[in-house]
């Protein structure tokens, strides 16, 4: 794939959303809040049918520059460089790469970079309590040897 | 928070998985397959109720040893390091750092890291079409100006 070509097919789509670094370059039009550098949502692109998720780049020394909660969405912050704290109800928490943050729809949240590099993080919504079964009790293991082509 | 340290509050819980290159210590073990290396379930930790999410590592020049499908889950899987190639109904796709790819529960997926580095990588699965609001739409900016101690 290209950056940015989009791959489809009957059960899958495939896209290439640039290098982490290069996720500075996406913007993004939010009504109310102007437009945001360093933010992409890729459910419309992906057609995903379960979850938002949204890749995102904040430069050294900035911050979110409001709180927000959730209505009926539960929130993953997967970070995976740079160093950062998230402000979850009043309290912080120091991140950096492989911290993972689950808050709830309730949680008052904020977060900022404190570090010298770009804070590069992953956010996944989905609904509360929508899951039913999960991990290799969802899957199904193919009685198939696997091959692949020269 | 420290590698491996859990902390809780009354709308979160942030865990901290380790580097992406740590991922490759972590195992698993799954009836049938034995114990795998470089993978790490994080929902039992975290508590989420909307998803499963795992952190992986695979080394260079492995593959996963087999095909498999999902009952109700849709999956995606996020590449943060590396290149490999996913094998989706027998379709190949390259993947890299930043490549994004969703699969409906019918796909049936395979994947391995044909580079020189480990390929590192970050698997979401949730209940297909449980998703009813999102992104800004099931957002709450709070009317309140953020502050930081310093």
């Amino acid at each position: 794939m290209q950056n940015g070509n989009l791959k489809q097919g009957t059960h899958y789509a495939a896209y290439d959303s640039g290098t982490p670094l290069e996720w500075m370059d996406h913007t993004l039009e939010i009504q109310g809040l102007g437009e945001i550098r360093g933010k992409q949502f890729l459910k419309d692109i992906l057609q995903f049918t379960g979850c938002e998720i949204s890749v995102n780049s904040l430069p050294s020394g900035a911050s979110m520059p409001v709180y927000h909660q959730h209505q009926e969405n539960e929130e993953i912050y997967i970070f995976i460089q740079g160093q950062g704290q998230m402000q979850i109800d009043e309290e912080i928490i120091d991140v950096k790469e492989g911290s993972v943050i689950r808050i709830a729809p309730n949680g008052v949240r904020t977060w900022r970079n404190n570090g010298n590099q770009p804070l590069l993080y992953i956010i996944v919504q989905m609904r509360e309590n929508s899951l039913r079964q999960y991990s290799i009790g969802d899957g199904i293991v193919l009685d198939k040897a696997v091959t692949w082509p020269n």
